[in-house]
């Protein structure tokens, strides 16, 4: 599966580096940052997920290549505009766009700092405008390589259903989560916000998929709206055991990323059900180990203490679990064939990761 | 024509405001927000151009509806991100997004100022996302409402490359022209952003309303070129018009307005022309009067007679009548009809006004 992995990586970086749509891009060095992180590489799950999901049906998945690269390009502009959001200054061991540019502006233009951080963010949400247009061209553009006019269209509709709409507006959600009273956020909303956030993507690739090897427009058909549930459980199942290894993970692995959510005060399932679940007393003692500046062993161990004798841990643990299994339930109602096997084994490697 | 432009407006209001593309958005102030400037009304001349030139060629405009409509939300989403950019507080008498977005935080979360100003900005950022994601599939549902889906897709193949791609790149170099030094900045360079920034979305406009008129996906064609090539021609006399009531306009009327190209020292062509043509030691004078924090009528008196004396005013005015007459003179090699009429009444329209 790691294998096949890597080659739809390799096809998709192909096609992402000699597509024309940012050809026409002023000035150059706009061009070069609208390339930036879809050329970074990186796993490529999306496009993965999408073909494995047109092969599982008997599809061809030399004709999903393009919505593929959408789906890829698409995740790709919605980290550019999230980086903006969330200040950060790396991403993938990488500087990200807006601090990129940032930089660029103070070695290139007199305005000073100032005018070199506002110049950043404002050519990174140029940048991420043209790559959300360029996602919607790609998947325009499967016309041209062996898709009818009508499916291109209706996932081209699809796309900005599940893409522009949801997504966003889970990314919204998670934007406004810490404006609020933590006591006013429930798991529910946290999972809602998941769902559209992580899931609702994953959701458009294993529709994607579907509807392409079954040549149809109809996404509430069986096997198309199976396969996206798939997907979305399978999603979502991996965000919290992403949540679990930033508190349970190895921590001379992962290092400073062990405790970044309880640095920012994440409001993560994890840490509102140990919330939930702690008498009074504890609560005050957890909410005393948020927000710390430095995170050493000695207090990880102490919030993974609290959280595994509250239950918190293994109600995250489970969940994810039962999510994975349903997953792969979905996936066993679909004849054997290698693309199921790739489905499969992808589904336990998200879960069983270890960083 | 004045009648005929707001029967254009008032269906395209009624189309805007009982679409339901941003009917699922989240949460619900997000939802508002993505409704905001495109329910605002305003003049709606961009659906006018594509409906009118649809028209001219004997088109049915009725199918030319949602096409028009697409444009205008276009353009509506990139002024959200523009006004952020730009950092401005009001929009046709009213707040700007990412401003009445950080008076909501304000209002509603216990952040403080600095966290509801970064709200505003993040929230305004994923309003105008989403904003592009209808504009996208407003034209892509022209197909359910009387266009073949061959077209349906390729116009919206070619709003992406006018609009996401073109439009997009003028705005940049527009942000980028004010880092640069003065001296190496030419009127061509600016001409061409404006030819980017304002001429691609119109050019788009008018190309659309030839295409869906003749049924062709073929934009290379000759009428549709024309057409095209006049409404970007009308555009930037336009746009040149503006700069020139910058300065020349009526005083009492416009106000404020008058100097806020001054006090911005935004580098208009009227104002490189007028450096171009002056002697050092004015241009020395002239870079006295920017940006200065008021502006009274001597003030711009002197900036007035230096622009007559050195003969940049007449350039200027005079550039923007050729355009114009290059415009008038496309539509007069076209069949005579109302259309006709009511795009050459247009062009007029937009370049005698007086604000």
């Amino acid at each position: 599966m790691l294998n096949e992995l890597k080659n739809v990586a390799s096809r998709i970086n192909d096609l992402i580096v000699n597509d024309d749509f940012p050809a026409t891009v002023e000035p150059q060095y706009l061009r070069a940052t609208v390339m930036d992180y879809p050329s970074r590489g990186g796993k490529r799950l999306r496009p993965a997920l999408l073909l494995w999901c047109c092969g599982l049906l008997g599809g061809n998945i030399d004709t999903a290549l393009y919505p593929a690269m959408a789906a890829e390009l698409f995740h790709n502009w919605t980290l550019v505009h999230d980086d903006i959001i969330d200040e950060d200054r790396m991403r993938r061991g990488q500087l990200t766009t807006h601090e990129s540019l940032r930089l660029f502006a103070r070695d290139t233009f007199d305005g000073g700092d100032l005018a070199a951080d506002k110049f950043g963010q404002n050519f990174a949400i140029l940048a991420g405008d043209i790559q959300q247009g360029w996602a919607l061209n790609t998947i325009l553009k499967s016309a041209q390589h062996g898709l009818s006019t009508e499916l291109s269209l209706a996932l081209g509709q699809r796309l900005l259903k599940l893409g522009s709409c949801q997504l966003i507006s889970g990314e919204a959600l998670d934007v406004e989560f810490p404006m609020r009273n933590w006591q006013n956020i429930s798991c529910e909303e946290v999972l809602h916000m998941l769902e559209l956030k992580t899931g609702a993507l994953l959701r458009f690739c294993a529709e994607a998929g579907a509807a392409i090897a079954l040549n149809t427009c109809d996404f509430e058909r069986k096997e198309v709206k199976m396969l996206g549930d798939f997907a979305a459980a399978a999603g979502i199942a991996f965000q919290l055991r992403d949540d679990w290894l930033g508190i349970f993970g190895d921590f001379d692995k992962l290092g400073k990323e062990i405790a970044s959510d309880l640095a920012s005060e994440k409001p993560t399932i994890l840490l509102l059900k140990t919330f939930e679940n702690l008498k009074p007393e504890l609560q005050l003692h957890l909410a005393g180990m948020l927000g710390l500046d430095e995170y050493d062993k000695d207090i990880i161990k102490q919030v993974q203490t609290l959280m595994r004798e509250c239950g918190s841990e293994a109600y995250v643990r489970e969940k994810a679990e039962k999510l994975t299994e349903q997953a792969k339930e979905i996936l066993h109602q679909f004849p054997d064939n290698k693309y199921r096997s790739f489905l499969l084994e992808l589904t336990s490697f998200l879960i069983n990761r270890e960083q």
